[in-house]
């Protein structure tokens, strides 16, 4: 499972523009079958290893005190991971894997869960906030926009978002 | 130069995956030569092509005499166009095919004019406006974000988008 895993990894960090089953396969040093077996399609498992790198689990969202300090720190940190090369061709590839309409992002799930957990503690403080909704339409999709548009993503964009994110209650 | 951008057109439609000069030149009929000098990389034509099927010559904003209904009206008809399968198709070519960081994207330019367009009409009749980038970061992008990852957009997602962007200068 780890050699498998982690020579999708590979694939992926190498940029090989067509990752198929037996070409993981002969990586791995598995049988072909084994992951047709498993996965059906290789979308699947391109989809799940690209979803394990882009969020760690047990990942906490920011606690400071205060919400605009809170968003604007996590999306930094999310800002600073996705624009590293490696993660910015995982997105890509995450991309590639789908098709089909999805009925939900495993990685926007994520998202979700932490930006809950944000407003959840501001509401409690009395702070006006924005819907979680809200939040990913209008923080993280700008962000993976820009990521797999190739468009140029610095600290003060993701500062940017969380601020005009703010401004939709203030 | 018809037959070169109707073949990658087909060929983007089929669901090629590794579209290449080679693969052009064989379907348009012509020498692979020939796009390697004019074009110089294969994902400078992808981008020309996709560039020209996902703006119109010409396209103007709406004009209705509210900006709120402009918006929505401009957000539908986009929304609407990303999501016909070969737009998508389009669009996700578009992402395959960048790599290094684009100091633009030709595709957001156009909307750029157009929402620039919008804004100095709302102005000029005395409304509040978002800025241009606000609406380019909320509208746009998200619209963009879903249909590159796969993620239902109907017509509610770009109406609630108009709404957020307008409520950050209300």
């Amino acid at each position: 499972m780890a050699a498998i895993y982690s020579s999708v990894g590979e694939l992926v960090a190498e940029g090989v523009g067509k990752i198929s089953f037996p070409v993981i396969a002969e990586r791995a040093g598995v049988n072909p079958t084994t992951l047709y077996r498993r996965w059906g399609d290789v979308s699947v498992l391109l989809e799940e290893v690209a979803v394990a790198a882009l969020t760690r689990d047990g990942e906490s969202a920011p606690d400071t005190g205060s919400l605009e300090e809170d968003l604007t720190e996590w999306a930094i940190v999310i800002a600073r991971d996705i624009t590293r090369p490696k993660r910015t061709r995982y997105l890509r590839a995450m991309v590639s894997a789908r098709v089909e309409i999805v009925s939900s992002c495993p990685v926007m799930e994520t998202r979700r869960e932490q930006a809950t957990e944000m407003v959840r503690r501001a509401d409690e403080r009395g702070e006006a906030t924005p819907s979680v909704p809200q939040i990913l339409d209008h923080v993280i999709a700008p962000l993976y926009h820009h990521v797999a548009f190739a468009l140029e993503v610095d600290d003060e964009y993701p500062r940017r978002l969380v601020r005009d994110v703010l401004a939709m209650v203030s």
